[in-house]
């Protein structure tokens, strides 16, 4: 557009010039920026809040010793570590553009953020929900509690829950963001 | 663009003015009919899926004399009913529009499903983890599938992730052409 309008009217090269500077310091799409989107403060406290709550998990099914006698255990304290990194990543990612001011609202970015948001959020509530149906089965179906560690269980299926809790409105915002443009 | 080259060429006024009366015999907003959206034939293809691969996981999990015992498993019941009945009212929703000819592209409409797809895939997905993980539990853990029905579990299990898989784009594509609208 810029060329062909440069080539038709010579005369008005230098104001167009400085239109198309202008381009270059603004992003060419822009979304609105609503808090909790990559790139926001709320951005950020999201993806804080999910990576804790991930570690936080993480460390107490792990130091639960028998843990890795059953599957779902094993599995929630992997996709727990995949949340925790995904998010601690994308933290960084928010911080450095907040820092740097960019904005991260370009269709490629939020694409691979909504994806990798979808993706890690569904297998951590796979995980919880996998470990929750164990722990209601020993505590409340079989009463065996006290030969389990059921206590440290449920707190780390209930911040794997919370954890997810907190990446569900980054993937959604993210999806509608995209869907939007 | 169309503005300001008609306050440029004001001959050009009579096409616009047709323009505006295009504009008013058609709806003032209108989405894209993608197949699976309500409304369409993929959409009416997917809540009988749906509903089909729900009605059968909740059957065969019904057929185990024990699933009472297991509250993952009485979960899933619960689910898969919910599951099947909400696919099947919006087949019939569906079924009526197309043969009435009626589009189902307005705001509210498009928000109630988004909501009731996202609310009801979420539970049979969440009931199908939980059961999965107690069937792990069982056959690889355990090893005692000899005293239980391994087989109609795994079944079930399999039907219910088949009825959230074909739920998920109906939610996705719900809230994506709410999000675009």
């Amino acid at each position: 557009m810029n060329v062909r309008q440069g080539a038709v009217h010579p005369v008005e090269a230098p104001p167009l010039q400085t239109d198309g500077a202008a381009n270059v310091l603004l992003p060419r799409i822009r979304m609105k920026d609503l808090q909790g989107m990559p790139g926001t403060v709320g951005g950020v406290f999201l993806r804080f809040s999910q990576s804790l709550f991930a570690v936080v998990a993480l460390s107490v099914m792990v130091t639960t010793t028998e843990f890795a006698s059953v599957t779902a255990f094993c599995y929630l304290v992997a996709a727990t570590g995949l949340q925790s990194m995904w998010s601690l990543a994308l933290a960084i990612v928010d911080i450095y553009a907040l820092l740097v001011g960019r904005h991260l609202q370009n269709y490629r970015a939020v694409s691979l953020f909504s994806v990798g948001d979808g993706v890690t959020s569904t297998l951590t509530f796979a995980a919880a929900c996998a470990s929750a149906g164990i722990t209601v089965l020993i505590g409340n179906d079989l009463d065996a509690c006290a030969n389990n560690h059921c206590t440290q269980y449920e707190t780390a299926i209930a911040m794997a829950f919370l954890s997810w809790f907190a990446a569900l409105p980054s993937f959604l915002l993210n999806f509608w963001s995209l869907a939007s443009r």
